[in-house]
């Protein structure tokens, strides 16, 4: 077990399963002759943030996640989208970014300390930071992504959520 | 990191999250004056688990993860709970359980094969198991808990969610 086994593969694993439950949104707006643009701006509660705004957090948790961890100073993304085709290129940019990374630029810092903005004068071990922050919190806005498009009808199932496993012959 | 600091103590605290949850909607229920077991039956899709099933689900996530990395066999739950205070103490069980964990039974099993009763013939490392399943499933069913009770009305938010962090000072 290590802070990348932990991390990077999963995170991307993951980016790659909320790209698909799109292609299926896709599918449903054009099946139900609806704008899919329109999923963008659904949300579960009227002071809950919007399916794009949960793809923006979600995309930043993962880029978080490898950038804290390693060490390393994260691309910046302004937030900008409006659009699927913009949302979905952002994830392509972090999917890219994710890519970047080696076991080796993370291995063996669990106890480097890593800072978080929101939290002055704070610091965080990079172990607890990844299992107390990073993976809830990316697990909480792709659950909530999930979430949203069933509550809007996209025919997902727990196997589009969880995606591959990587399963051996007994 | 090991797979002991990477589940019991995190499916612990959001455990304990998730019943502080609980505390939120039942006065949410009082302070609008309806009954509080009607969240129980509330779901995001007509196809999707109600709440208590959710908690059940959540519940079972947990237990089998630790169950698993040790190689011990998890107690049973029945899923026959009908009411809040009987769906609060499936939680305490799991917590009680998760409590008799020592990072000893589950140090250094990272090789260890799980099998999983719904994929005949397969089995999988213990910690792909814990990455790629048990954590993400019992993210979900956490996650889509508190999403089904933020669209109740419940006012509950990220720190709600997240629960307490290990920080340390600058």
């Amino acid at each position: 077990m290590s802070l990348y086994s932990a991390s990077v593969p999963q995170l991307t694993k993951m980016l790659k399963c909320l790209d698909t439950w799109l292609d299926k949104a896709e599918a449903h707006a054009k099946a139900k002759s609806f704008d899919p643009e329109l999923y963008l701006g659904f949300r579960l509660a009227p002071d809950q943030y919007p399916l794009v705004r949960q793809i923006q957090a979600a995309c930043d948790a993962a880029k978080f996640a490898a950038a804290r961890l390693s060490g390393k100073e994260a691309p910046k993304h302004p937030d900008t989208e409006t659009t699927l085709k913009e949302i979905r290129t952002r994830i392509q940019s972090v999917l890219s970014y994710l890519g970047t990374f080696q076991p080796s630029d993370i291995a063996g810092r669990e106890d480097s300390l890593v800072e978080l903005g929101f939290l002055e004068g704070k610091v965080i071990r990079a172990e607890d930071y990844l299992n107390e922050l990073a993976l809830p919190n990316f697990y909480f806005h792709v659950t909530t992504a999930y979430a949203i498009l069933r509550h809007s009808g996209v025919d997902l199932g727990k196997r589009d959520y969880v995606g591959g496993l990587t399963l051996r012959d007994k």
